[in-house]
C-alpha cells in the first residue's frame, strides 16, 4: 500500500523549463530580471534559503543581488535599503528575510517595499490581492508553491473540501483564499480546534502548516485525499522533518513530504515573481502598473 | 420545540445606550460625530437603509449630511466628493452605496476614501486589516453585525466550529476572518460546494449569506447550533425574505432571523464605528491616526 508522492523537484523541473525561456526573452530585448534580497545577520534557515534562490536564479537566468545587514542595523537603515531597491529600475523584485531583528517595526519595513518589487507578498497591496482576489501583487511564494504542486500533478481544486492547518500570513491564510479562489470548500483550522483530525480524515485535500513535528499522525490521514505538508522542524536527530509523520501520510492518495516538497518549489515561484515583475516594469508591456 | 429567537432589536437597544453615552461625552468637548453618505439615484433598497441609519443616528446624537448624485453621475465628480469629505475634519465617517453605476470603476472609488473615515470596510486598507486581524480599519458592518449578534446572546465562538455560506467581500469573507480571529474553526461555503448541508449540519455556527432565498432548508439545521441569517430577498408575495427557511431554522438551538435580525444591528455597528472615528480624529485622543 501506499500512494504517490508528489516531489517538488518535478514541479521546479517542468516550471525551470519555462521560466528559462521567459528569462531568455528579456534577455533579447536587453533586460536581466533581478531579485534583490535583503539579510540581516546569518540565520542557517536564511543562509540555506539563499542558497537555494541564488542557485535556481543561476540556472533560469536571473541576477541576484544581495544586501546584508549586521543584526544591530537600525530601522532607518533597513529603510534606506528598500528605497535604494524601490529607486532602482534594474531591481524588479525583493525578498526580506523575516523575522526582523526587535526593535525594528516589520510591518512598516514591508509596508516599505514597492507593492510591485513585492514578490513575496508581504506589503499590505499583495496581501489585499491575496483576500479579495483581485489586485497586482504576487502571494506569499510558499502559499503558492502548494497550488503549483497540486496543478502539476493534475489535482483537482474545485468543489473539493480542503483543510487548512495554520492561519498565519506567510502560508495558512494566503493558501486558504487561493484554494478558496479556485472553488474549493476550505476550512482553516489552527491550535484552538478542537477536532483538526477529524476535519482533515473528511478532506479531499489537506495542507499542514501549523510548525509542529509530527502533528499530523494516522488519525489525520483520509486513505483517498491529498496532503501537503509545509512544516519545517528539526527532529531530534537534527534532521529537517515536517509536521506531518511521514510513515501514516505515505497512507494518503497523494502526500507531498518534507523535505522534498514545498520547499523545492518555492524558489521556483519566487524566480517566476521576479520575471513577471521584470516584464511588467518594462514600458512596452501592456498591463503595466 | 423550537429554539431562541436571536432579535437584532434587543442588540440594537443595548448598543444604543452605551453609544449615546459615547455621542454625549464628544458633544461636551464640542464634537458632533458626522456621518457622510454617498447616494447615487434612488434605489429602494438604498432608501430604506438611509432612513433606517438617519432615524438610528438621530437617536444617539450622530448628524448625517447626505450627498444625493443623478446615476448619470461621472467618476471625475465622484471623486471629487470622496475628496471633499476627506478634507471636511467635519465629517468622520462616509459610507458610500454600492453598487455604483456602470462606467465607474468602483474598486478606485472604494480607495479614494480616506481610510479613517472608512467605517464600512470598503478600502484596501480596512479588508487589510480585516484579513490580517491588525490595522486601523473597521469591518464591513454586516459582517461585524453577526458578531455583535453572537456575543449579545454570550454565544461562545472560540473553539467552536462555524460555517459561512458565501464568500462576498461585504459579508461572507469578512465575517469568515473575524469569527476566525474570535479562533473559531471556519469553513467557507459558496455555490460551488458539494454539500454545504452537511457542513451546516455539523457547524456549531452558521451564518448564511448567500443572497438566495430558501436555500437552507431542513438539511441544514443542526439542532444544536446557531443559525445568522444574513439573506436579503424578497419572496413571491413580495415580502422581505432571508436565505434561510424560518420555519425549519426555528429548530435550532437559536436562530436570527430575516427580517429582524442582523439588519436591525447593521446600522448600530454603523453608528459605532463613526463615533469611533470622531473620537480617535480629535487631537488629543491616544492612537489618533
Amino acid at each position: 500500500m501506499g500512494g504517490v508522492i508528489l516531489y517538488g523537484k518535478n514541479v521546479a523541473d517542468a516550471m525551470e523549463n519555462e521560466l528559462r525561456d521567459d528569462a531568455a526573452a528579456l534577455a533579447r530585448r536587453g533586460v536581466t530580471p533581478t531579485l534583490a534580497i535583503i539579510r540581516i545577520g546569518e540565520r542557517g534557515g536564511d543562509m540555506a534559503y539563499e542558497r537555494g534562490a541564488m542557485k535556481r536564479c543561476d540556472l533560469i537566468g536571473v541576477n541576484v543581488r544581495r544586501f546584508v545587514l549586521p543584526p544591530d542595523v537600525l530601522e532607518s537603515e533597513l529603510l534606506g535599503v528598500t528605497d535604494k531597491i524601490n529607486r532602482d529600475d534594474e531591481i524588479h523584485g525583493c525578498l526580506i528575510f523575516r523575522p526582523l531583528p526587535k526593535g525594528i517595526n516589520e510591518s512598516r519595513i514591508c509596508n516599505s517595499l514597492a507593492p510591485e518589487k513585492d514578490v513575496d507578498g508581504i506589503t499590505e497591496e499583495s496581501l489585499y490581492g491575496v483576500f479579495t482576489g483581485f489586485g497586482h501583487g504576487y502571494p506569499p511564494c510558499t502559499a503558492q508553491a502548494c497550488i503549483e504542486i497540486l496543478t502539476h500533478y493534475g489535482i483537482d481544486i474545485a468543489g473539493k473540501k480542503a483543510v487548512v492547518i495554520g492561519r498565519s500570513l506567510v502560508i495558512g491564510k494566503p493558501v486558504a483564499m487561493m484554494l478558496l479562489g479556485k472553488n474549493a470548500t476550505v476550512t482553516i483550522c489552527h491550535s484552538k480546534t478542537e477536532d483538526p483530525a477529524e476535519q482533515c480524515r473528511a478532506a479531499d485535500i489537506v495542507v499542514v502548516a501549523a510548525g509542529r513535528a509530527g502533528l499530523a499522525d494516522a488519525r489525520f490521514i483520509n486513505p483517498g485525499g491529498v496532503v501537503i505538508d509545509v512544516g519545517v522542524n528539526v527532529d531530534d536527530n537534527g534532521h529537517i522533518c515536517g509536521d506531518v509523520r511521514k510513515e501514516d501520510a505515505e497512507r494518503a492518495k497523494a502526500y507531498s513530504p518534507v523535505p522534498g516538497g514545498v520547499g523545492a518549489v518555492t524558489t521556483s515561484v519566487l524566480v517566476k515573481h521576479v520575471i513577471d515583475a521584470a516584464r511588467k516594469a518594462q514600458p512596452d508591456t501592456p498591463g503595466r502598473p
